[in-house]
């Protein structure tokens, strides 16, 4: 038998209830449109995933579930399922309608709650204990289950196939990190494979503050065969027709649906599989798209960067520019006594091969302003780092007034190398609205700059930038390796500190040097505070500095 | 039969581990040479609580083990009671090890974990679910549990007091907000009168990031009345003797403690009983421990405060000269062209007053500069608002400098009002190391203000900061009642909105108007991607901006 399957992969808005139901119902017309017997939407679709304490308002509660009571009630013979927040009394539970022929039929509880790395559902949600039941979709039994469910092994999925399940659709709110999708993946082919059962999973698509979200939806069949993948990073209705092998007996579900219609006949076209990409172009298009939304979701069209003729900034650019079109960017060169000459040039060169608007403001008057301002304070002394400080928040001032009166968001050029060893300057360099590229360590900036480059056409990004000696510019013939050491040593030792909850003895006893481990590991530590300042931005690993790494300010751990 | 129990409220600093480990060895010194049969420690005390992601890293959770085992091996007779973390495979466990003769005698693990408010112990922890065993000592069994397990109705209190104890000690990490001090005091008392057993209850004290621990630790007798009481905010080693009534029968324990050596004879004094403090006493306490420990414990002996002559920058300059001594305290007056004459007086009268360094910055050299850079960007246009938030900028950099240049810590001076509706400049009157009165509605800053002039002595601070109308002086004749509704107004519904969970119609359905409701709730939305980037702060009540108020920026619910 036939069963047709469509997975909505949808951009909703976390807390805009009526709009996202606006584009459940549009897709679930599609999806009837289109004959399916079943439509997806991801993990709590109406709200947006996650709402974080939105949940904690008893009004927002009431709010979402009107607006799952108005959509089931435009629902017909297609079978949707739907993430909700269901309330019993006083205790919140994530959950799945089963919606069909203006009602809900059934509800399915998540049973395990997520409550590390990014995550904090035990925060908000009780697990759903209820037994499980089964839904005859013309007759075929399916379950369905909800994200963290199919992570734990022996979770309900086991179950619902010893109940009689013949497909398992779980719906799913899972964030973007480097290769998540091909995990996912190998995850459910190897469930499919050793239950002998087809799975559709669905997921979300775009930017939720420090989330983006990948869709990458997809089906195996019984078999853990790939027949079905939804593009990553848009939007898609996902359909698929799943071949149901006959059976001698079937078990009949307490809640049958569609049971007198007939399933559509099998397509003559199989459905899409797009192919897969390469984690450079993924975590290229993870943040242009969590970019996009972050500005997009929050009212803004446009987006200003200081361009420092540094690889930082100007990849920044080339994602702001993909992100939100060039005549949307806007490039500020702030040049001061002791900007080489190649930063302008390689800044102008830059802003011309994006066709961005570009001003130069020379940070020169506000400078000495503050020398002579500082000068009876400071009497007798040779501030050194102070005046660099200076320097880069007079910068920081020049971006945030253009960003005041013409309501241009500030987007902030730091890189997690710099923001690990708190190598930037709190109200300096580290102002903005979103800072793009701060969960990439500097050799993935490289890495992703020759992206660009190796792109159809000419160079987008001036040979110069990339062999350049990174600097910080601030005081005379200043370089990157004067304060620390060479990425190719840095960016391993941070990854396993700050990725991998390494402690600096742990590193040490890996063969790292021990007094480049302590120093780096100290820098680490003392630059928390200034971390917890700074603006959120896409996270893209499996730890960034945000809510996934939740380290105390004070802290005499050494 | 007397039992001697000993509360140990210490202050630890989270990570420390072997600083809290000396802490622990000499209160368990003292607690020996008084004759004590029991001591206890707070919640986690070897590692201080919360030790939030350095939970994650393995070798943190061994050394903090190791700790433990060098704290046990100098025990002797009095029974210890320290909390540290049990790791089994990889489980970890908020526990209570009990120790005497050298050795750990039992573990009790914590049961119920709190995971709401800024509580993630779902993050770390696995609940205990052994079975309860009693502890006897001198023969008198005792049965512990760690904090929230308490707060539940059906607690192992419960089940303990059911096996046979006869005294119950909680050992606990509870922050303070208003009025928790009595909250507790009136829930150990209930439980003490239902069970009719002595309770005794630790908590550690001092600042840790936005939390202050309050102490206050207490012992109730078995009919609720109180018989010790430490003071609040300050450590202490409590001592009391219990007088455990005779019985005909008394269970015998598994685990038999100082079972040969006698208790001590009854002390002739009484246990002292800390008076306890009214609600601003406490508040404005809690804001001076909570400042004193950040800046101790994060390694700054000075701090610095923009002094406009308003009445936020007059409680910082109050409450940091309490917290570190007037000689670690700088203030800076920082005039514009549009600082009222007064401004300047006030702020001299009050450094006068309270005997700090002060001097004079005008920013106006800054700020021109800034005019004449963007003149040409601004061509045409009449900024308005842009120029204000300028000027802020041009007052933060110059604190930074200050900092930056002698190792100030600056302390920012916004209050719960301001930085709810987002009347403040991000990077200008915002920056700083810590804020000290992020949690006090604006009108509550005026009563710890009325509080401070109300002590004994000259009044401290002059009468025009508290009676003139409040204004941001950022262009001629401003006062905060052109932008915002009468504080009167305000307060109420931002408590309602911000600290009780309320949506905006929730406020207009209690009577509030509607314009003002959605026009100041939008404020406090749109505010929340500048709140992320502001300084953390003493939270005082029972929702701070911080973690426990964990909000998306992008946010479309209306």
């Amino acid at each position: 038998m036939n069963l047709r399957l469509a997975l909505a992969q949808l951009n909703p808005t976390v807390g805009a209830i009526s709009a996202n139901l606006e584009q459940l119902k549009s897709a679930y017309q599609d999806a009837e449109n289109r004959q399916c017997s079943i439509v997806a939407f991801s993990e709590l679709s109406i709200t947006g995933y996650p709402p974080e304490d939105l949940l904690l308002k008893p009004r927002f509660i009431d709010d979402q579930l009107a607006a799952l009571h108005d959509f089931a009630a435009v629902t017909g013979n297609c079978v949707a399922i739907v993430g909700f927040v269901d309330r019993n009394e006083e205790n919140l539970r994530n959950a799945a309608a089963i919606c069909s022929n203006g009602q809900i039929q059934h509800i399915y509880r998540k049973r395990s709650l997520p409550n590390y790395s990014v995550f904090d559902e035990k925060r908000y949600f009780t697990p759903g204990i209820e037994p499980l039941e089964l839904i005859g979709v013309h007759g075929i039994p399916v379950g369905v289950s909800i994200c963290e469910d199919i992570w734990i092994d022996d979770g309900p999925h086991v179950d619902l196939v010893n109940l009689g399940a013949e497909v398992i659709v779980t719906i799913n709110g899972s964030p973007y990190h480097l290769d998540k999708d091909s995990q996912r993946e190998t995850l459910i082919t190897r469930r499919a494979t050793e239950l002998h059962v087809p799975i559709g999973y669905v997921n979300q698509v775009g930017g939720q503050d420090e989330l983006v979200f990948d869709g990458g939806s997809f089906v195996v069949d019984d078999s853990g065969q790939l027949i079905a993948r939804a593009p990553l990073f848009t939007q898609s209705l996902l359909v698929v027709d799943i071949d149901i092998a006959d059976r001698d007996s079937r078990v009949t579900p307490n809640i049958s649906l569609n049971s007198s219609t007939p399933p559509p006949q099998r397509a003559s076209n199989p459905a899409e599989i797009v192919d897969s990409m390469s984690g450079d172009d993924e975590l290229y298009e993870a943040l242009v798209v969590g970019t996009r939304d972050y500005c997009r979701k929050n009212g803004f069209s446009d987006v200003v960067i200081g361009l420092s003729g540094g690889i930082d900034s100007t990849l920044v650019a080339c994602i702001a520019v993909d992100a939100l079109g060039a005549e949307h960017v806007h490039g500020v060169a702030m040049p001061s006594r002791y900007s080489s000459d190649h930063s302008l040039s390689d800044a102008e060169a830059l802003a011309k091969n994006l066709d961005i608007d570009m001003r130069t403001i020379s940070i020169e008057p506000a400078f000495a302003a503050y020398m002579d301002m500082l000068d009876p304070s400071f009497d007798g002394r040779q501030p050194g780092l102070t005046w660099e400080n200076v320097q880069s928040r007079c910068r920081g001032q020049i971006l945030m007034a253009l960003s005041n009166e013409f309501g241009w968001m500030v987007l902030t050029t730091g890189n997690k190398s710099e923001a690990a060893v708190g190598y930037f300057t709190i109200y300096g360099d580290s102002v903005g609205g979103y800072a793009v590229i701060k969960d990439l360590l500097k050799l993935k900036v490289y890495d992703l700059c020759r992206l660009v480059n190796e792109r159809p056409g000419d160079e987008v990004i001036p040979h110069n930038i990339i062999v350049k000696p990174p600097s910080a510019e601030l005081r005379p013939d200043q370089r990157d390796d004067q304060s620390l050491p060479p990425y190719e040593v840095l960016d391993p030792i941070l990854s396993l500190y700050v990725e991998h909850d390494r402690t600096a003895q742990d590193i040490i006893d890996e063969g790292h040097d021990p007094e480049m481990v302590s120093r780096i590991t100290r820098l680490v530590d003392i630059a928390e505070y200034k971390r917890r300042q700074s603006p959120p931005g896409v996270r893209v690993t499996e730890k960034a500095f945000g809510k996934d790494r939740r380290v105390p300010i004070t802290n005499g751990y050494r």
